[in-house]
């Protein structure tokens, strides 16, 4: 890692911290200063100030220009003290799996290494730990007084009326409706909320494959997306090293990191199928949940009996784990091992808190297999799965797809919550149509903004190299905001309490050609900027080359305001 | 102009011609064709034939190996013939409008002048020549052959049922659900029609404005709109040169052209809008009549009772033509003129069948103005002006926002429908939120896949240059790729005949990695194959930099399969 210090800056913007009222604790967003709105009446010119906008922010101590960030040491370890003063976890002597006791003690990976080693924490004996637990006891954390903050950040201070609350949160995560991906062995990450009463979120994939790239630029894919905007990561390397790739990702990450145990299960078996085991597996799981994974996919509900039913599709199985699962039980003619071992798994989650985000190893991959029956039949078991995991107080997200086209998106919500009891929905896109490879940002863009509009919690980005290649940091940037657009694009069909105060701040500074201000609230305001001044002969005129000096609308309209008055 | 010899090529495309059979007409098509699929069973290859793919066709002659376009000569003139056969219009001698007549005559614009003068034609003296005329009279002309052709291009030779008929284009053409845009004086468009019961249509724009490009540049977007599948083309040149501009890009098109009218207006009166007079406009719009525009923005529908609702607004109006009839409007204290001699301009238009687009001069500029009061006075009275075109036999589209959240996005067309007795609508996006300039082609897709699977029948392109500056060429594309992906998934969600074959297609190349299929038949194969390469170490293996080797999805799904079996 040759660029150790890390940091993110946006224009015209400074960090603020929100205090909590329940808990000793401070909320990092991001407030943008804007320019006074200035006219002329009757000759006198009359300057007017416009507030400061405050938006969510996922880019952690990276923006905190009083926190010097090294990414060879970690970010700094925020949730800790909460941790430890609740008393219910206990720090081990020791890494509990033989898998990670065996990359340490390597000394050929010295040089890939993580330098820091964090002892793990786990559930003390007998004591529920998980926010599930507490929410159902009725306990506030600080890690739920903490999401409802963000969630709200523009309301209180605006007077902007708001149901959000630390207890919303609390009966949201109590009720299964939401979660809050949290693992106690990843204290660096800021908590959130993901549940369909919230925010719509987004999270990006990162991770190299055998053919691509290595451990640093995967880390700064990580910072990048956090600086985009993406609310969570997942972690989908495969090929040698995942175990160190994976350290240095959770180290350095804000937000809450996913993984797909099952791909490093296959890795360690060679990538030969059929000997994976639940053994193996097991140790997986408990190795990532040492390191401080929040969430897990699992694909828990593909079922031998499913399988005749993706044979008759279009593109049969395209989920990578569901693939991987097909052809385990297909080799060992045996149910699936993740489904008959899944109230094991839940007793590992449980005392880590580690959320179980059930894989749809049948999600459909193209519109002609889209709503079919492999689809809703792996659906009913992951409903089925819910309430196990939910025994256990594990909080669970139910993923879904994948190509979807528009008439038959918003079914897949409504029977999502049916089936699944309202658990939030965490769908991958979904696609709208197929014949789009290289831009399939946008194809998925106009199903994902949809769906989550319906209710879907968190949509997962797509880059435009989806089906093509492995994105690139462009490619990251380009599918989290193209993700972004798509949640607000939700948010504000939802109504969300104070979601429209930044399209309105930033059309107002349209309107008022205050040019900067325009660009510092967008979402990517460098390449706002860049594509302005592309077109610009001269720079501080009060029209862009779109129109043209005579011919632009809203100089124009101005003028015929002030005459008509 | 200096690459005269323009042409088009798609890879593994050939330009097909399907003959009508009412009329004797050959329509364009693009057949894509494809691969085997290659399988192995019991150890033995085995080979299936995959049909060829037709498309829908927007690149005219520009595709057809066999016909060398010179754009200084123009294109063949398709329709000349069926207009001579109908006997019904008049070649003039010379140019009607002032306008025309004093360009051609001034020796200092040779240099940029289209070199051939075609001489206009017009209606005889007591003939009614529009579309919508034959239509009511229950005559099929070979535009409606040739437009319901096109729309059912998949479905007869694959056997799919479809209800797209000449009879229903004519039908719907007479009831004004829908549009053939087909100025006599473009015959070398190729018909196509506007409609809801037809496929969604996308419109680029393109244009100088006075601080950029050159006509040559802009002669080259409207021919690279057409390649990416721009069904119409809206030339929104401000400037100097205007009408040489707009003849170059005229005799270029294979598809409709629009303009706005009253850009050139305000040119010709020095920039100053309360110079802008009747019969000023009234010389425009003849001179563009017989120059072959196919259909004409005009804002008759913005009243001066109107203004004090615009004022309101977050951002006022946004409409250019808007704005100069605003400005004119509260400067001279008079009634709108294109209003007040919205007869007049029928009576015009009829002559050359040239369609009227009702401009949203109130067209909401934000999501904070969506649905307002304003915007709604305005579609009220385009119903009004409608019912006066249609008792011409002229053709109406009406023009809709803008910018408008998601869950807004449908009462928009249900009250265009209600308002404006089912006159097809033609929106500009809508973009869903305000935040994203520099990635308005995207926010505005989620809005045009959406509006348009309500029922609009035209969605106008948003490039990611929206409120930044003028798109260049790949801006350009950009949009229209974007917009077509828009349009596509609209057209599924409608389930359209035959919308899904192309997908179907794609989808199985993809499930059989026949790779290059899979770029074929998408909307961009250039683009895809571009990143494709960017992530390959070596060539011909059967997966991508995505997943590697192991991790293939569909590779694995297919290997699960044959156990299986």
């Amino acid at each position: 890692m040759n660029n150790t210090a890390m940091n993110i800056s946006y224009p015209a913007s400074r960090k603020i911290y929100v205090k909590g009222t329940l808990h000793d604790i401070s909320v990092g967003m991001r407030q943008i200063s804007l320019l006074d709105t200035i006219s002329v009446e009757n000759g006198v010119e009359k300057r007017e100030k416009n507030a400061p906008v405050t938006v969510y922010d996922t880019s952690g101590p990276y923006s905190d220009p009083d926190i010097a960030v090294d990414v060879r040491q970690g970010l700094p370890r925020l949730r800790e003290p909460w941790i430890e003063r609740r008393g219910d976890a206990e720090r081990l002597p020791a890494f509990s799996s033989a898998g990670c006791r065996s990359r340490l003690a390597d000394p050929s990976l010295a040089a890939i290494r993580f330098p820091v080693v964090n002892l793990p924490r786990r559930a003390a004996k007998g004591k529920s730990i998980t926010q599930m637990y507490y929410a159902r006891q009725g306990i506030i954390t600080p890690e739920m007084e903490y999401a409802a903050i963000r969630e709200n950040q523009q309301c209180d201070a605006l007077g902007i009326p708001s149901h959000i609350t630390p207890e919303l949160v609390r009966s949201e995560v109590a009720a299964g409706r939401a979660i809050i991906p949290a693992g106690i062995n990843h204290p660096e990450a800021e908590p959130m909320v993901i549940g369909a009463s919230f925010l719509v979120k987004i999270n990006t994939n990162i991770g190299s494959s055998a053919l691509s790239s290595g451990v640093e630029e995967e880390v700064e894919k990580a910072i990048w997306s956090c600086k985009w905007g993406g609310d969570t990561l997942m972690d989908l390397s495969t090929g040698s090293n995942i175990h160190e790739a994976r350290e240095w990702i959770i180290r350095s990450s804000p937000v809450p990191v996913g993984t797909v145990p099952i791909y490093q299960a296959l890795e360690s078996v060679g990538g030969e199928v059929a000997k994976l085991s639940w053994e193996g597996y097991r140790d997986i799981l408990v190795e990532q949940c040492e390191q401080g994974v929040d969430y897990f996919t699992i694909h828990a509900g593909l079922l031998r009996a499913h399988l005749p039913l993706a044979q008759k599709r279009t593109t049969g199985i395209v989920s990578r784990g569901g693939a991987i699962l097909a052809g385990w039980m297909a080799q060992r003619k045996e149910e699936n091992f993740l489904y008959t071992h899944f109230e094991d798994i839940c007793e590992i989650l449980k005392q880590y808190d580690v959320a179980v985000s059930l894989g749809d190893g049948l999600r459909p991959g193209s519109i002609g297999d889209a709503n079919d029956a492999a689809q809703l039949a792996e659906l009913s078991v992951l409903g089925e799965l819910t309430q196990v995991a939910w025994k256990r107080c594990v909080q669970v997200l139910i993923e879904g797809p994948g190509h979807v086209p528009l008439h038959k998106v918003k079914a897949n919500v409504d029977e999502q919550v049916r089936l699944c009891h309202g658990a939030p929905f965490y769908t991958l896109g979904p696609l709208t149509t197929d014949i789009a490879p290289g831009y399939d940002h946008i194809t998925s863009a106009i199903g994902a903004a949809q769906i989550a509009r319906y209710g879907t919690a968190m949509i997962c980005y797509v880059t435009p190299k989806e089906h093509l290649g492995l994105p690139n940091k462009e490619d990251v940037r380009a599918g989290v905001v193209a993700y972004k657009i798509a949640a607000h694009a939700a948010d504000l069909a939802k109504e969300y309490p104070g979601a429209q105060v930044r399209d309105n701040a930033l059309s107002k500074a349209r309107f008022d050609f205050r040019w900067r201000d325009q660009f510092n609230l967008s979402l990517d305001p460098e390449r706002a900027l860049e594509y302005y001044k592309a077109g610009r002969l001269n720079d501080e005129s009060d029209h862009c080359t779109m129109c043209g000096p005579h011919f632009c609308a809203m100089k124009l309209a101005k003028e015929a305001c002030e005459i008509n008055n």
